[in-house]
């Protein structure tokens, strides 16, 4: 039981490192309905995978805003992942540099969804 | 014709049974703009599928909330018919069974989604 | 740099024959965050494909309202290339006629969703 | 219960005149598994989609493999569905320009796929 | 440590469960590329979802069949998978009801692909 | 024309550095069938994204393979990109660290499938 807190406290951590500190209401807000989802999110994604030492931070935030403007439809977490990006060390350019690229692989529509979004992260950061 | 008649019917009927009456209404709304999409839907999905023996009722609603969870664009059928899995016995707890095991098959940003909606028609059905 | 210019215009162009003089507008506000996916947009899609001779113009945006139906997720074009057939000399029946068909292949809630986009085009335009 | 048989026999005859008296043995496959969906093909897409007046059978498949190629993976249905527009008057020119222009839409992937699948498809109907 | 080597076993019992013990075999198959997401599969899906007790195995076992039908791209994730809903009691029966009514949600191309695939296991099983 | 010849060249060269020579012989047995789609991929993926330059090649490399993943469908050209992304300076075990997080994103079918194309890859690449 004690390894298992363990385990959520350090994806917690890793949320914490991407997203910073506002990460725990949102957390509490997706508790608040789902406690299992919330737990598995912190303890599979954060704690398991970006916590690996194969990739460093940046480059898996660089993947993630990838793998969110091919499925298109998750707005919301693309929005949380550009500002990830943005908060470990992705510039404004290199966030704009993956979306083009994946009009490529997903098409315009994908690309042109995901820039809006970025649009919105960039103008609150800018404010 | 008479036949057709009924079709229509049957298919209405089960859509009544699964969504309670206010569906009607949606329908009105969508026979304005698309009269041939709205008697298709009634009679093909529902006339159909819904009335088959195969599968009771409850386990056809699992499914389609689990379908609609996966393809992550269509919040606002999934938010129909996790009311509908509702009122025919599906309870919330089962509700969220199904999408949290949908992030094994669609990733969590599919499963993310599908809570928020799920909160969205809890917090309606207990208010 | 000659041909670079005309290729831009060549893609203005098709885009004002397409999409009306709004268009321009709303390439600025994509500029303003992503000078290269607008001039990209521009110059691949529209230079390049749009004007090519093997299919007329009415039988592309048909094609391109069918694709979106089918990704479900990008109404935002998909509401801009419903404005576009029906410039270009769709009919709103053709256009309904459309997205029935793509229940076939994608499923009832992508075309539930493309009717909606539709509505709101129709309801402009006929306002 | 004749008004089914007829709708099923309407359905069969479009079916034949897209894909030629071949789509008979590969129904019968089909039935051994399901002759439930063997049956839903016919009497919804088939009697139901093609047999509409809003749009001509040779737009409908243009359409249809245009919904196919964006989906990417039914490359079954999609070799179908190019024999079938070749059948009901597309040119093989047509086809390969629906497929580039998907391009824009679904990502070069998607049209790269589909092209091996024309390829095969063009190379049996030459020989 | 001991918490984690019984998550793994754990994971490995419930799979043996659903899939048979030739699940071992190909487990190792993973292994042999990718040692750390056959443990994140042993672990993730198997021992912290699928041990749930909020739904019972058929059930889970029908959703994904479900959700791969819908995905349709990943037939050997299907082929797995409807092997383990007949080994954890569906009938062939229940999963032909679970591919027809994805139709409805995914369109036919989707329940076509997933027919083919639950012929050939169905053809194994009573072979 | 010249500023077109040179756009060709410039993608093609820019192909040869990631995928080696062979790609030459691959692009002609696409330009059989689709001459139009050969020019167009060369020249805007390659030419005009995979030349600028705001992010390196190998991490162009480590997005497409992500991207790839994620789509599922495309196992031929995610092979491809695999090779790719060994050529330009990507490890193997970086490549796993990519689709292992992709699982997180799109699913462990996602996941799984491109697994088996990057044992593909290394199996050949270590033979």
């Amino acid at each position: 039981m004690q390894a298992e807190q363990s385990r959520f406290d350090r994806g917690l951590d890793r949320m914490r490192a991407i997203f910073g500190p506002e990460i725990e209401a949102a957390l509490k807000g997706l508790s608040a309905t789902s406690p299992d989802l919330a737990r598995c999110l912190v303890e599979f994604p954060f704690a398991e995978i970006y916590t690996r030492p194969g990739l460093d931070l940046k480059t898996r935030e660089m993947l993630t805003v990838a793998a969110l403007t091919v499925l298109g439809y998750p707005q919301a977490e693309l929005k949380e992942h550009i500002r990830g990006a943005l908060n470990v060390g992705c510039t404004q350019n290199e966030v704009l540099e993956i979306i083009l690229q994946m009009a490529v692989y997903a098409g315009f529509p994908a690309a042109l969804g995901a820039v809006k979004t970025a649009a919105a992260v960039f103008g609150e950061s800018t404010a």
